[in-house]
């Protein structure tokens, strides 16, 4: 058992990176476990050119800057897989799969990841054709023709997004109807832009070894494949919350996001819950950066009251 | 009356500005209403070190670079000062001293303003020792003696705060007792670095043609002066939200702070507010450029919803 720290961030994102250095400007002796490069979802993100203050940005580059921000405020940085943490009232227990910590606080921002296709095509281009996030990279495809993979609310909701900049929206759905809810539909299907292409999957995106160039997509019904011209795939058969680890503590709601108030925290005291993670109406840098910093403040505020 | 705008938004702090961003980026017609350089408090805080993505930066910087955002994705900026807003169902109004505007979402930015001592030094020691913020600047003052101003909650929070870092804090307070939480009372009483100046306020604000190097204090019972040695001085005495312009609206608390939900909705349908003219617990770069998000992406879908 290391000594006892004041907090401990789960997860290297930017709401996790906020949150460490947030507390650690508060000169608390704060400690940031993360089971990959600092960065998190940007890593994967080739230009962020949504977060203030930068016109563009590689999203690796971003978490970079990030990483330093935390490490000149002194936080502690240690690569670690977290499989569970343990309530013991005024301190958590955190398990990793080959040390133990201790902390008055926890502050999970463990994200989330995108449920892939698993096609062959979607790791080659991803970046650069294949999206998760039409807030994020819609903007790079104005006037280009694009589809969207997926049939519920969000699905529905990007693509309605994206008929603001692109050509043309292509739905490719498996089944023959939607899933999103019904004032969704209405506007989908009143959108000159928008198409659809139902019961069909998607078998392989295809493109120049430089960008996309289309799918191929089978009719479930038929049989039959064909494929479909496109600058940009967007993907959105749902997004998955990493707290496999947390389950124990009754914090997460049915899909596994993790319920907070305003101040960050959730129903157990002393665990804190920021960014992707937890259940929230939109994940982007900005919001994980504001949550982040919520917690990291309010951290201090829970430990000093305690002393 | 100009043509009907899809989004303004009034004031282009870093709040106003990541709205502006985000409804533009949706491909809204969004306007930018603001009275002086855009940047908001930004642009009175010297170095800004806790935004993540950068070390240090100016704040002026920072606001000339989050303007250049909202430039690029197409945000119209225009120079006016907001008299009022009048809500007309469907779309409102925004009123200027010389002109009127029109809009079917408004998106409140008008942050607040410290209230200052008002006394010598004040002004010309801005950012040099003088500061309003001890979230933001505490990192600056490590191992220096400070000097509080102040009684309420957020004085003492704030010197508790600053007891991290600082040599000493001393509160300096017009009155013999604190009008602060008694928790907090009893923390603050408790804490070693922290002192106490009882019925006595300050006259002036001194230093080296640099730096702060004090302040004069008198004694409002004996009227004595003297002068406390300080490297810097934290002002506590209040903060005023501007929405003298929205009064009639219904939709600030008490102290003029807007209440919102946390979709960014104000109790006016078609009216947000973000920022630090909001009801909240922090006021960040980090969390207004999170609430710009939300509002920004809020406007998207409330006006997509009535199409």
């Amino acid at each position: 058992m290391s000594e006892l720290k004041d907090v401990i961030v789960i997860g290297a994102g930017p709401a996790g990176m906020t949150a460490a250095m947030y507390a650690a400007r508060a000169q608390l002796d704060v400690m940031m476990i993360e089971q990959g490069a600092p960065g998190g979802m940007m890593n994967s993100t080739d230009s962020i050119e949504n977060y203030p203050g930068f016109l563009s940005i590689k999203g690796m580059e971003l978490g970079e800057k990030m990483y330093q921000n935390t490490k000149r405020d002194g936080v502690e940085h240690v690569y670690g897989i977290v499989t569970g943490i343990e309530d013991l009232g005024e301190t958590k227990k955190v398990q990793t799969t080959d040390k133990e910590y201790e902390a008055k606080v926890v502050i999970i921002a463990t994200g989330g990841v995108h449920r892939f296709l698993n096609v062959p095509g979607e790791e080659e281009y991803g970046g650069r054709g294949v999206s998760y996030c039409a807030v994020c990279d819609g903007a790079f495809f104005k006037d280009k023709d694009l589809i969207v993979v997926g049939g519920g609310d969000s699905a529905i909701e990007e693509g309605i997004y994206l008929t603001q900049l692109a050509h043309k929206v292509t739905v490719v759905h498996r089944r023959d109807s939607l899933r999103a809810k019904k004032d969704l539909q209405k506007q989908a299907f009143s959108n000159e832009k928008m198409n659809f292409i139902w019961d069909s999957v998607v078998e392989e995106i295809v493109g120049d070894g430089n960008k996309v160039t289309g799918t191929i997509i089978r009719d479930i019904k038929t049989n039959e494949t064909k494929t479909i011209p496109a600058d940009g795939v967007f993907v959105y058969i749902g997004m998955i919350a990493n707290t496999e680890a947390f389950k124990n503590l009754g914090i997460c709601d049915e899909q596994g996001w993790i319920k907070t108030n305003e101040l960050m925290q959730t129903s157990v005291k002393g665990i804190y819950a920021v960014g992707d993670v937890r259940q929230k109406a939109l994940r982007q840098v900005t919001t994980a950066v504001g949550d982040g910093t919520i917690a990291g403040q309010e951290a201090f505020n829970e430990i000093k009251a305690l002393n």
